[in-house]
């Protein structure tokens, strides 16, 4: 490999979505079973008449986890569970996985066998087939690359592209949990260090933000309800970089703008509680904070009644056309615009 | 993560396949789109009535490849060919990959370009398309991992698991190449590290080889070769860890033995000459190098003639019943069982 010369382009400086862009342009889609490629949460790809959808995502010690908090099993469950959810977010049912899996010689064959029991359980629990992978040596820690494939009958398939002006915003659950959890276990690794081995971390009343970073779930039930209900989302993804930037990636893809209400966003009460703790704007951690896998999806005004029925499903917005731009609606009627902080790590 | 305790397992003392086996038993396959799972060269799926076949390959740098020699471009083509072999191996055509990427800070934008413009180039040549990914900072060094996704007609699949006693054993191209080219590579860079900059290694008439390691292909014109002369193998995989290695594959999930010939072994003359200089052993070279992306199979007898017309393509032995187990025949008629070096990296 060369040396980096001064003209070079650092990563950090064009960020994640900046370098997805230039990596994947002039990558045409030659065969008809390829119907979408790369910019939303799964390609769709067609076999025999069926949808088929495609979705990958790497996990890196050092940048999405941390093991000196994170059980083995539970990076198992999560890493099988955050691909499931993308194909929740297209409206499909994951039905595949393959797993590559690098480890290093400080990891045993009961290491390995913890982080597959993970993804046993979550492939029990979501009913999803492990049927390959690869297992090699790595130099340096573990990464994990999952890859799923789900189907979806191609009239059901749900894009980022859909959301159409008075479009209302809704999302699932609860926003900045997983984020708060992360914190917690952050800082309690933090105190840990500076005492001795028998030091146990206080954890009592956090259980639910801890649960969010360490285990999370994908939202089956979300898109089971609006099956029920007879909804199709215009527009859905699932919040994995933080609300902020998936609220842009819809209204970029569907050339829309929106407004979002401060006090319309979902957030836990133990999430608000260790945002005081920390002294952290509450709003900006629900926000931007990531790692949710809760769904964010655009229904047409027509479904309001609909909504209202489902458990667990809160509108906070709606979609505007694209000259008022995205902004969030505070508590006084003022407007900030919306900005992707997301989650680089570059 | 705990520590390691005394009674834990290394990885290395069970080597890739045991490990392999533990971490992927108890796997059921729950859907009925999941025809195959683990255990060859892709995983077997059925979507609207046709067979879709997946693979995935993991390439670790200070593993699979050491960027001092390795191009990027040429590092970008290799990842994607390697899983282009699999689904070949299948008797499949790769239709579409997804790309996980992981780099350090270390890397630019320019260098992921690089490495993106040998994927194109493989999937422009093999008419492959890029339809999503994941791309992502890396605490150390640079990880890929790219899954294919393939089609076939059910009827056309090729598993490990079919070989007969009489059938032929045949081989495409030339083995031991690729471990040759390496070999060469790590001895000149080693040269290199004690000379200035300026140092040319001299590669003149060793080409082949370092083609064979740093740009290999997928034998896509052995399997339409086959198909044009009606031949359906009986089994059939790719040579990625070693003939040896393969051999035991085939033999083992077929419930056969097998003898291969030492003269019948297609070696080139650039191998042999690297042989000689390095004073290797030329058929062990060949029989566990790997990295050869050549693909074996078996032939019913009766096809033999037909064998004879492909270009390219060497009848190496014949299938025996599984009592004889597998054997190398040497030049004397001596029989040396065929063992697994393979490649352990653990």
């Amino acid at each position: 490999m060369t040396q980096n010369k001064a003209s070079e382009t650092e990563i950090s400086s064009i960020g994640e979505f900046g370098l997805i862009d230039r990596l994947t342009k002039d990558f045409p889609l030659r065969n008809t079973e390829s119907k979408k490629g790369v910019g939303d949460d799964a390609a769709i790809l067609n076999f025999g008449g069926e949808d088929v959808l495609v979705t990958t995502d790497m996990l890196l010690e050092g940048i999405h986890f941390d093991l000196r908090y994170v059980p083995l099993k539970h990076l198992g469950y999560k890493s099988a569970v955050v691909n499931f959810s993308d194909i929740y977010a297209m409206n499909g049912t994951p039905k595949q996985i393959t797993v590559g899996i690098g480890a290093s010689s400080r990891f045993t064959v009961e290491h390995l066998e913890e982080i597959y029991a993970g993804i046993r359980l979550a492939c029990e629990i979501y009913g999803v087939d492990m049927v390959g992978g690869d297992t090699c040596a790595s130099r340096s820690g573990l990464v994990i690359s999952v890859t799923c494939i789900g189907t979806a009958k191609a009239e059901d398939v749900v894009c980022r592209d859909g959301a159409k002006p008075t479009d209302l915003i809704c999302v699932s659950g609860d926003l900045g949990a997983a984020y708060m959890g992360l914190q917690l276990l952050e800082r309690e690794n933090a105190v840990a260090a500076g005492h001795g081995p028998d030091f146990q971390p206080d954890f009592a009343g956090r259980e639910y933000i801890l649960e969010r970073q360490l285990k999370p779930e994908a939202r089956r039930d979300i898109v089971e309800a609006l099956r029920a209900e007879g909804i199709k989302p215009t527009a859905m993804m699932d919040v994995s970089d933080g609300l902020s930037s998936e609220l842009l990636h819809i209204c970029k893809q569907s050339d829309t703008g929106c407004r979002v209400f401060e006090d319309r966003i979902p957030i836990d009460y133990q999430t608000a509680c260790m945002a005081e703790e920390f002294n952290m704007n509450l709003v900006t951690a629900a926000m931007n904070g990531g790692e949710d896998y809760e769904l964010l999806f655009t229904v047409p005004l027509t479904d309001k009644d609909k909504i209202e029925k489902i458990k667990g499903v809160r509108m906070i917005g709606y979609v505007t056309q694209p000259e008022l731009g995205c902004a969030l609606v505070g508590r006084d009627g003022s407007e900030i615009p919306v900005k992707a902080q997301g989650w680089n790590a570059f």
